[in-house]
């Protein structure tokens, strides 16, 4: 068992804000992440693939063909958007990192060629930055 | 002659559009950039300040010093905001990293204590950055 | 189960030794790093609690109060400071990066508000980490 | 139980591609990597030691010691190598990351002087990376 | 006068020999960098241009067309290839990276469409790189 | 002319303070960087050289030839060092980064074999850093 990780960024806005309460609750709770006009990120997105090594190639997975389901289901959509209104995965979801994650696990699972999805981690910024297992 | 440099982070949104322009006319020069809701970046603003030893303080200029002007006049105008809407500096400009670094320069040219501010870097991404003098 | 990390960064002077033992001993077993006059680091603690994502609000826990929590408990009274003399929770502890981060566990395993504390991390140079999981 | 882990670089040469196979079947496979001259990284390894701490030193292992045996069992053989031509324990493998990780564990796994070998790491660039647990 | 960079990778093998000599004296001189059967690195390159900021787009240069010119005259010649054998304009030349610098400056120079050439940065590994500024 | 630089790191204590004045008004001018007992960093060191490239050797020095003169010099003498007890070069100097760095030009200026000083750096944290052209 082996885990190969790519590594990928794109640059989105956001406003962390729950629509069912008032611009006074979520700055109550949210504080500057829910100022009314967004701000924004470039995130960082590791995507790690767990499975065996085919004898044949040397490789659990060619990382250019990992880049490119990566990019095709994920950075595509949310590379230079706004999360909370240009991204189908995304409607009607707090674009906290947490969430967008989960909502990145979903659109990856099934989508992995060689091997399986193991992991994924996504860094809002250099401080900050959350890990899903799909459990 | 020395140099001293304090970096600083911020997180904002921004659309490159020239409102003078049509939509087509924006897309086609700024691209991806131009999306009508939105992007945003994690900016890394470093500040450089030149200047003579202070033989009693072993200092230029205290860093802390340093961070709370940089923090007061700028900072805290540009984190978590977006740069098209929400910054009186930047009101009228198309922000993009050319100008938002030469609007900090200004904001910053003034308000140093010790030395004088020689430049100003901004990273909008870990492959672009921009530097100003104020030449 | 989703795993969220707060990244902190501390100044710190220590000097490896035992005091049990003499200076050639402690020579011996720790080499440059039991100078007697010390030596010092920018450690970098990464802090990573496990839990479940709130509905309501789209965050396991807010990284401004994990932030908090992790200042208030341990960075306040480790920056700045001397290892081997100034931390009443590293008292008559040899201050190795493994006996600093288990001490850490301690001080956070019963503060974490939302979450459980799952793994913590200090690297003590860019070459050098241990990680600690509570077990 | 804690982890503790050393960072190592080496600059290397390599071409993948399998000699089983024609340039052409290669090129398919491989593309820019199977370029018949080669090229080349610097790599980072990271290699992980699990244990408990020895309470006389503090230390799980004496980092000094842990850098030595790899660079010894490891650096040594593969810096400023060619990974195809130069490297006894990389004979007959084709190149990929996941082959020259899971041949750096089999040098390590019985030269770990205190605790255990648990995860060793390798980035090819920035953006790739593999992981072995020697599971 | 504002300064514009751009950031790009690409890795590549190379020996550092000079064939006039034999290869005990190429040992002499270049150490494990004249290892016959080559080496190689991870290199980052560093473009500044520099020029005055255009009112109408707010840019010196788009980074995007700045990239493109980077990539269609160095990138696509160096990546994935070795620079003793495979790169028309390092024919004849020592790949230091001084002279990789200065061949790529040459590219360079008469192909920025706004502002001009300020600066070139090669960074061979964390610890090493070079800057040519033409002159 | 080209610019060749050197990375290196080394790790201290020190605590800045002057000894003609009292620990409070140390207090009042240094705040937590005047605590008694200390504290430390990880230093990062960039030496950079400017001169001509050598036609038969295709360098302006040798990275490993520099790299020698740095360690001997300055390296071997701030490594797991008391900046304010330990270092011949620093005595009676208060520890701030500006009198470090300038210091560190007096050891080196005279001791480059190829090329002349041309700039040093020392980067105190990830937020702070100096430069010095011996101007």
């Amino acid at each position: 068992m082996i885990y190969v990780t790519r590594r990928e960024v794109f640059s989105a806005s956001h406003r962390i804000f729950n629509p069912k309460l008032s611009d006074e609750e979520n700055f109550r709770i949210y504080g500057k992440c829910s100022n009314p006009n967004g701000h924004g990120h470039n995130y960082i997105l590791e995507v790690t693939v767990a499975g065996e090594v085919d004898e044949n190639t040397g490789y659990l997975i060619d990382l250019k063909l990992l880049k490119e389901v990566i990019r095709s289901n994920v950075i595509e959509k949310l590379d230079h958007k706004n999360l909370n209104t240009d991204v189908d995965f995304l409607r009607n979801k707090i674009p906290t990192s947490e969430n967008i994650l989960i909502a990145i696990w979903e659109q990856l699972k099934d989508k992995i060629p060689f091997g399986k999805l193991y992991s994924i981690k996504l860094y809002e910024t250099e401080n900050n930055f959350v890990e899903y297992r799909g459990e």
